[in-house]
């Protein structure tokens, strides 16, 4: 590969719709269980070799923890450039999508000779040190609409996945902090996503996922003001919709959204998973 | 869904590079070591209602035992149709891939709300059982270049991938029977691809699996005339080249089989895997 070639991955967005806290001492047996849905929408990451080790999302430089984690466990010195329609601190997974991208990109780049699962190992520990996600980064890479049926890292987690297709919506109110919410008392909130995953489990589809979802997140107490509104809006105009885990931040099947009135974002379940390009 | 409305999904073509042999009385169980490549070449099929059970591949009414043992186990009476530009009986893998569409397309178009792991343990059950494949579906569930660790369906096997992307280009010259070769003595086989599958493990590259695939086919003797003389047409060009197990066809990375003066087609490495259309 010529030098300063930049290699590049795409990493699908991802929303959790129910979810709950596995700690863990080692941050590839920690994680979360639960479903989401990965989308189309997601973000692109290139590696350059680079001794600055800058990460740069949107053009703009920021600490992204989570991406410098994964170049550090590579063992690599290399600039991330990151590039996503999708807003950030919004409940989309975008700084799991940029760890993960990261980390495949990297691989690449610099011939590292390491398999998607301990790529993904890498960026899913990195993720969880960082105190950013639990589950994205393992949903992120199979695609679809993943369900976390134990969590960690591959060695140690399991995936499942409903088969489904189609058109999804989102609008975003403003922005939450995954690591404030998960850095107070979850045990409240696990229980209720350990309830709603046994709902999926027992039939899963993904009109129950979207059910289960919303209960979750009544039960567990997340809904924001504007969060709320729009689900019940969607609701009454004969949708579906749930909030993004955690953001402030709703999404809908269909067109949901834009026939309960809002300007919604569009763009479809992603069937691929993490990959380069 | 309205009545008759077919649905369909994608699988991609897989082509083994290597393998080894693992026999198990419960099918799930039963399977194949080994790693290949997934095609964006593949099958697509649709699924309706019909009581008929037909299988139809090409526009030809076939009997492919994989597919049909796919509609009984799910306990549905629905007409298949699968479509593929991919030669039959050449090591593409495309009864694994019309079992395991059949499998996605009739969950969805029955609503059965099975999970893509239940469904990924139907195809490979009924592929095995029909002594047809051994690994190929639970490959082209993944997509990519896929590792089969241990062998057999989602809740009994492991699989891993390795990162790559690329052109391919593929050679077919007549046909071989799976059936034929896996019903014989497969233990030296086993053994060549035991090392062979060690090798990749020890260093994951998409050129080293070309390489292990290269010893493994010299190895396990499965090598026909015009395989041989087209792999070796193509290392003489300067380019890499394997056999698909089992057929009589050539896989080259890149332009590998037209700059030896081959007429081959062309795709790419799949990135996705199954999904529904």
């Amino acid at each position: 590969m010529t030098d300063g070639e930049p290699v590049r991955a795409f990493v699908p967005g991802h929303v959790t719709g129910l979810f709950s806290v596995h700690p863990h001492e080692d941050p590839r047996r920690a994680g979360s269980r639960g479903a989401g849905c990965c989308l189309s929408a997601g973000v692109t990451v290139s590696v350059r070799p680079d001794r600055s080790g800058e990460v740069v999302l949107g053009g703009r430089a920021v600490e992204l923890e989570a991406a410098t984690r994964v170049l550090d466990a590579l063992g690599v010195e290399a600039g991330v450039c990151a590039e996503t329609a999708l807003p950030v601190s919004a409940g989309f997974g975008v700084s799991g999508a940029t760890a993960l991208g990261t980390a495949l990109a990297a691989n690449t780049r610099f011939e590292l000779a390491r398999t998607e699962n301990e790529l993904v190992g890498i960026a899913h520990a990195a993720e969880v040190a960082a105190g950013t996600g639990l589950g994205d980064v393992v949903a992120q890479a199979r695609g679809g609409v993943p369900i976390r049926v134990e969590p960690g890292a591959p060695a140690h987690g399991e995936l499942d996945c409903i088969p489904a297709r189609g058109r999804i919506e989102h609008v975003t109110f403003g922005e939450l902090s995954t690591a404030d919410v998960l850095g107070g008392s979850t045990g409240g909130l696990s229980r209720a996503g350990e309830r709603a995953l046994s709902t999926v489990l027992d039939g899963p589809t993904f009109e129950r996922l979207l059910a289960a979802s919303r209960t979750f997140a009544d039960e567990a107490d997340l809904l924001t003001p504007p969060v709320r509104e729009a689900i019940d809006a969607v609701g009454a105009a004969g949708g579906e919709a749930v909030m993004a885990m955690l953001g402030d931040t709703v999404v809908a099947r269909g067109t949901g959204l834009s026939d309960a009135g809002y300007d919604a974002a569009t763009c479809t379940i992603d069937p691929t998973g993490a990959t380069l390009l």
